[in-house]
């Protein structure tokens, strides 16, 4: 059986099952615009709660936001980059950017050395958001302990969060978080305004908000939602949110900041990544080689594929016909990892480079920025 | 059997086994400078915790702050007058104030109607603080919902209330308010910043702090002592506090703002407090003249005498040649009432007028404050 929540995922997981659970509905008839990216294209972005009125606003070229979050902890690895790559192509398309430091979060669910949280969000987060494409100036990035610098907006921001206590019930967040502690309250307030507050009229006032996110977060938009409906001093238009499926992390499962070999990070140097793919990326290959000519690989569950379905080979007719002779067998698992370790040296020489003038700019940047 | 909790208060209350039952010490060994003040003198303010920082920054002209909070519902009466006096008495001392209008704790736990929170604590007690003496101009008055004009301070505060959670447990919030729901532990949070922000970096840094209270608020009180002792990102001197008697109602139990006949408010003309004391203050006289003569009245149970001992007569010789002859029975019931009625409708009169010119300067204050 597979589990799948806000705080775990494991198992084999049916993507579909997970739709009804969560009470989503898949993402489909998507417009060009859309199709443009691998990730809507291939599927990976699969499931939606009121895309409609993002579909909208980038066709008729209205205003619309974006809103995500970091959590600060552990490396930047390519499970998240997976969220920058989406970051970037929504800023591409027009939208509004505001990113979450949760760094109140991870004070009150995590460790309480707040330095370390501010230097794991600038340096593994916001430089490699930066190398991937990001525009700073575009972007409202945020610390959930500091939202602003304009105090009409900070204040509103904390006032959204507080009243929204009034309207949900502790059943509520039981169902959401199994136990509830005082700080993961808290947390999922902060979380909700996170979400909702970009629509005050001290922000943006009404607009459309998408929220993309892995589907184990599905309860959590749905909660803000909810409470967004009850509270009746501001209006709120129904937040939009996608659905992605997880990377899978290197041994098949998911990728996870905890277990090193895991992940590739996108500060592991071309011969570490050689090495982890080698050495630990799952295979869908046969036993032998002669199995393997005889009955072909499977690309669903080899990770080295699932590298390329991921992005780094952007060509779907090549991505095609690589899955097409690994499955007939013409392709050996070892030369698709090859083909898989190329591509992703490759990246991760480039986005090194990338990284030394992003650097700069997210120093320069937050010197503007702090309190 | 007395129940007294920061919920309800109600029956004989035994002061002394309260002390205990708060794990709070009373307030002894008063200096000249508190003894002027009669509700010191007259054990009206009878216990404290740390109450030592206090005297101290006093004695010897060091900094110091007061803070209190005001929940905006109903009218404003003879009990937190009481208050109100205190808030002045320190700010002659040279205090720094720090006054909270609650409303995110009244939209969270009473009624959501915002436009009437805010015109009741501008109307009903800003404008009596400034008719009792209150110096706005060398207070810090802030909403919970909108803390501060100056983006850093803002932001320091909620940061403050979010990062309580942390060191607080649900047990803990149940032991002080019984049945706990996320509203409630929102305000919970949010009054323990309130106490404790005087002492940030962006405030005053550490500083003696004095929360003056009835004594069923000791319970807050604590909880915010104990979480400012765990949370190790700043540094808090220990929160002093003081606790008072509760001023009676007319009736002889509580005042309390839900029963307009318990209490006489500041903005009852003289023949309506005069109407309410003649028909419904509780009297310590006997049934008869003869046997009022005889046995003499019961000064502490007498409604009229407290309001003389409540401040109404300032003058403690006075006050005790009154309760000698009731208590001999050469002072009548009715008598009695009509000294408090005389105090009580000149003190109305002079401060119904000193209320015109309190509310402009107060009209003025909230356009420069304002957000």
């Amino acid at each position: 059986m597979a589990t799948v929540n806000p705080w775990e995922v494991k198992g084999t997981i049916d993507y579909n099952k997970l739709l009804k659970d969560f009470g989503v509905q898949p993402l489909q008839h998507l417009t060009k615009t859309f199709l443009q990216h691998y990730l809507f294209r291939r599927g990976l972005v699969y499931a939606q709660m009121d895309f409609k009125y993002i579909a909208e606003a980038v066709e008729q070229k209205k205003p619309f936001v974006m809103m995500t979050g970091l959590m600060p902890s552990g490396k930047f690895h390519l499970g998240h980059k997976m969220v920058a790559e989406q970051m970037v192509f929504y800023q591409q398309l027009g939208a509004r950017l505001y990113i979450t430091v949760a760094d109140v979060e991870a004070y009150n669910t995590r460790n309480t050395d707040m330095k370390e949280l501010h230097r794991v969000a600038l340096e593994e987060y916001l430089t490699n958001y930066v190398a991937l494409g990001l525009d700073l100036k575009k972007c409202d990035f945020y610390f959930q302990s500091a939202r602003s610098k304009n105090a009409k907006k900070a204040n509103a921001y904390y006032r959204l969060s507080n009243f929204l206590a009034r309207h949900v019930t502790f059943n509520e967040f039981q169902a959401v978080y199994g136990e509830i502690t005082p700080a993961k309250m808290v947390s999922s307030l902060l979380q909700a305004s996170d979400m909702l507050h970009a629509q005050l009229p001290e922000f943006e006032g009404p607009i459309p908000v998408v929220v993309p996110v892995g589907i184990d977060q599905a309860p959590h938009l749905r909660l803000a939602r909810d409470m967004a409906q009850r509270i009746k001093i501001w209006k709120f238009l129904p937040l939009s949110s996608t659905y992605h499926i997880f990377m899978p992390g290197l041994k098949g499962d998911k990728m996870s900041s905890s277990d090193q070999m895991s992940y590739i990070a996108l500060t592991d140097t071309p011969e570490e990544a050689t090495m982890k793919i080698k050495k630990y990326a799952f295979s869908g290959g046969q036993a032998t080689l002669e199995e393997h000519r005889k009955k072909g690989g499977n690309p669903e569950v080899d990770v080295a594929f699932q590298l390329l379905r991921y992005g780094f080979e952007p060509d779907d007719k090549k991505l095609e016909k690589i899955e097409k002779e690994y499955r007939s067998g013409k392709l050996l698992s070892g030369e698709l990892k090859q083909i898989a370790i190329d591509k992703l040296t490759a990246f991760l020489k480039e986005h090194q480079k990338k990284r030394e003038n992003a650097k700069k700019e997210v120093e320069k940047f937050m010197k503007e920025m702090l309190l």
